[in-house]
């Protein structure tokens, strides 16, 4: 494997991509900072349509920023990147069930896979700071909180499953200006679900999230309640197909795509 | 044939909608003011992930508000109406032509069939004259002009075609609150795709539109060009599928939805 390569050599999209398919396996958060990220979802062409329906139903958890030709590797959200081998980590699932995490996907490939990219709140989570708005969970360097809630999506042939949503605590004044900022990006999961009251989405503990990390409020703070790029792979989970392939959380595909392209004007 | 209604009986959409399905057929501009109305694709589940996909990829002129589960007629964005009679007037399409119009499809319906339901301009006609744009067709008592452009839409599967746009007169000092008027409803064509220079979208002559009626501009006035919903059909036209259904040209599917729905803050 060759050396990694250091943080200083990620700074554009390009780099951070040869950096990831040249060995680095790290989350992306930070990396080519204003490129959109997306989550990546992989399934049989026998469930695309499933997905790509799904998807239309629930446009809030599964924005799609572009979906592949089946077999091809190739979007011309970055032309010259490879889905199989330029995202850090790739986690792999038979029958819903999570079976490893690998580096790349070149040996899994087959040409009847589809590629779901679906739009991240790491783009959101930018524009909300240049509101004015902070964010806890980047100042204090963890990954967001995501929780499953007991709201389902409009299920969608044989996908089904709960919204999850992620979670931040946005100062009380604050709040309905993060909901303008993230209203205006529909293609980034847009205007929060939820504010407040997280038992009115079945969430019991704000401090025990079910993926990610859990993040300190401060006082005065209001929990805020984002639909999430984790729950197409809830349904994955829930639905299971006989095989997808998914990014590991945190560790997602960069495209050249400037973070501004999905803002409203 | 029943006797059709008046038009004082079309102020809700379950009264439109009724009259349609009674017998009237007619235009469906004006009626249930203040109610989303929308294009209708039915094509085989064969060619829905064409379809599916083409919309994915080309979200302006094809902006999807809901798509059927095969064989249905059932759409939550009107949950009492039948897409078989509820429309006033569909075209019937073998092989990509235009083979007859019908004021409904019982007869024609099958199981393997879905239901496309896509955003109509009329939604953000609307919302221009709240923002004091005027809306010449509208004053001119015509049906928008519509033209082919050479814009290659980006093709999904075996559905390929041109670019249709709409096109409105706007005086030059409005149209920056046109742009951002329509830049707030993605749902319904979002902003234009071109201002001016019509010869730039291989439009010759805009007296002579392809679909519509020609619009009178006023002087000072600006033509800009919108997405439209027609390019599906031009899709149709030229890809060829076996066998489709739509709405014929202005006369839609009249939701529930109010029309506020689809704008952004």
């Amino acid at each position: 494997m060759t050396q990694a390569p250091s943080a200083d050599r990620l700074d554009s999209p390009a780099a951070a991509r040869a950096a990831y398919r040249a060995g680095l396996v790290s989350p992306t958060s930070g990396h080519a900072p204003g490129s959109t990220q997306a989550n990546l979802v992989v399934l049989p062409r026998d469930w695309a349509w499933d997905m790509l329906l799904f998807a239309q139903r629930n446009p809030q958890p599964v924005p799609l920023l572009d979906v592949t030709e089946p077999g091809s590797p190739r979007t011309p959200l970055a032309p010259e990147a490879d889905l199989r081998t330029d995202l850090p980590l790739y986690r792999v699932w038979r029958d819903g069930e999570l079976v490893e995490e690998v580096p790349d996907v070149m040996d899994l490939w087959r040409e009847d896979l589809v590629a779901f990219l679906v739009g991240c709140s790491f783009s959101f989570e930018r524009a909300l700071l240049d509101a004015g708005v902070p964010v806890r969970n980047i100042e204090q360097g963890r990954n967001v909180a995501m929780y499953r809630t007991d709201r389902p999506c409009r299920p969608a042939g044989r996908l089904s499953g709960e919204l999850v949503v992620s979670m931040r605590p946005v100062p009380a004044a604050l709040v309905p200006t993060a909901v303008q900022v993230t209203a205006r990006m529909p293609a980034v999961h847009g205007a929060p679900v939820h504010v407040g009251a997280p038992e009115a989405l079945g969430i019991s503990d704000l401090d025990a999230p079910d993926f990610g990390e859990p993040i300190d409020a401060r006082p005065g703070d209001v929990p805020v309640f984002w639909a999430c790029g984790v729950t197409p792979q809830a349904a994955l989970m829930a639905s299971r197909p006989p095989f997808a392939i998914t990014h590991a959380p945190g560790h997602m595909f960069v495209t050249d795509v400037p973070d501004g392209t999905y803002r409203l004007p």
